[in-house]
């Protein structure tokens, strides 16, 4: 490979994303200049978020420019060093965006052992989902022992590692998520005590069964429906941490929300967050999480796409949630 | 007067509240046994919650029983003693109902000073929505100086209190109300920077105005449509303090909010709560809202029912929004 191969953003959707929105585009490899390095990614991540940067909204980053690289999380190598920080062979977690190659300021790029977990982990259990986990449960949830937690997209790449940090604190654990063989995963594999099918239709009263105590704490990642039916059954004084709300990103209106009123009834404390407002703890919960997952306390799974030509595929099922687990693209 | 006067619940409202859901009777006065009070009751409070505690959906209190009296705060006289904490001739606020006498072992029941402000302030500025207020503002929002604080439900027996706190706690403060007087009284009377007629039908428009700057604490009293409104221009790391969902209270169906994704976005904190969750911080509330209405800082407005036979009508008419600041009910 001599040359870049970059991802763009074609056009803005407004509803479901298409493959239409992409463009795939050829470069000539950047050249790193002084104080600067050039990497070779070797994963790039694949995130919900990254929907909200396609759009003009408003949201909390800026949105991606219509001709520019899309925004993402990558690992990979220095192949190319400028900056007295870095040496070429080392591994770098940073931001470069969807394309193989990308130069750094080394603003944002974080050395990693590729000896510790696989490459991939970083963007994923060890990464920005994992101390997304970390934050949302931990910090705002504050789950007690005994408590009921319940996460939707619960075998996801951030769900998956809530469950399991929930069962640490000593919590009941209930999950939801869409289909069998996920449910099936996060019970056998991650150890939830129980996962509900939304699928199957039935969420209401099976997730009303599974939490006989009702629930403390809903780290939410997919919003619409789902978000209502919890609602319902929150206990006094529980505690959401309201970190996506996928089944929203691909609606032009969104899904309306009639059980406002338990948050007042229950007196619930709701918290709207992002991983990167608390970048005091981010490096703390990735020190944590490397440490759970190298000792095998803590397990992830991951769904990769081969090749960056095949990343817009593997965004739009991501966001159709036809992924299982972390969605990862292998570049090399 | 020689007998009781109470209106009991006669059924339960499903939709709007009807003077049929009430029912008035003639008791005889009861009388204290050993450790009980007789308390003749000067004024009885009327106050949103109600509405929940004729239903018979959970809520954070129990449900009124039919046939039983109507729960509301009151203060009043004690002319029966029995208690040794309580002489006759002493004032004291408590929840003794929608009647004119009543019985108490002295649990709940508070002396106050006739002489530092009219006893029926003891229902409002000084009582359970002053304490609303100031907990729900100085605690659940923390507003910090030069930060902007909209209030629904802005001259409100609670609203009204928020904002005067929200001002001398250096805020720019933005009221919501129904109707050009009770906005021109908050402007005037109570200090308001701007406050916006809900009814003129131009919410967004003329909210964004008067918030320049952005949300960043919002005292929600109203819920429906206007939180949705308020929820479109909230700032990063805004808190909303969740007190009541008027709107809703009288309707089957809630009104669903679209705009939830607001909160995500925003990384807003949002809590739901009742003044009787933070007890701890209630009499330190009360002691200081009666210095500041004592010595004039703190203004406020009753709308003054007379006889307990005008309560239900009060009642249904503060549910539509049409009184003007604190309903009470004159009964002596």
């Amino acid at each position: 490979m001599s040359k870049n191969l970059q991802v763009l953003l074609a056009s803005r959707p407004t509803g479901p994303v298409t493959e239409a929105h992409f463009r795939l585009e050829e470069r000539d490899i950047p050249v790193a200049e002084s104080g600067q390095v050039l990497v070779r990614n070797y994963w790039l991540s694949l995130d919900p978020y990254m929907r909200g940067r396609m759009s003009a909204s408003k949201s909390y980053a800026a949105s991606v420019e219509i001709g520019d690289v899309m925004v993402g999380g990558t690992v990979g190598e220095v192949v190319e060093s400028k900056h007295s920080r870095f040496k070429v062979g080392e591994f770098v977690v940073g931001s470069l965006g969807w394309q193989l190659y990308g130069v750094s300021n080394g603003e944002g790029l974080v050395k990693v052992d590729p000896d510790l977990v696989p490459l991939s982990a970083y963007l994923g259990v060890v990464g920005m989902p994992g101390a997304t986990a970390w934050i949302g449960l931990l910090d705002h949830c504050q789950p007690q022992t005994g408590e009921t937690v319940v996460v939707s997209a619960a075998s996801g790449a951030v769900g998956g590692v809530v469950g399991q940090l929930a069962k640490m604190q000593g919590c009941r654990a209930v999950g939801i998520a869409g289909g069998k063989a996920k449910c099936e995963y996060a019970v056998k594999e991650l150890g939830y005590d129980a996962c509900i099918d939304y699928k199957a239709g039935r969420l209401y009263e099976e997730l009303k069964q599974a939490c006989p105590g009702g629930i403390d704490c809903y780290f939410e990642n997919v919003g619409g429906p789902t978000m209502d039916t919890v609602f319902r059954l929150l206990n006094p004084f529980s505690r959401v941490a309201l970190c996506g709300m996928i089944s929203d990103y691909n609606l032009e209106d969104p899904y309306a929300v009639k059980m406002m009123r338990s948050l007042l009834v229950n007196r619930v404390k709701l918290q709207g967050f992002i991983v990167n407002d608390r970048m005091d703890l981010y490096q703390r919960a990735i020190r944590k999480l490397g440490g759970l997952v190298s000792s095998g306390r803590l397990k992830y799974r991951e769904s990769v796409a081969e090749g960056l030509q095949n990343a817009p595929t593997a965004f739009i099922g991501l966001l159709a949630g036809r992924n299982f687990g972390k969605q990862v693209v292998k570049l090399v």
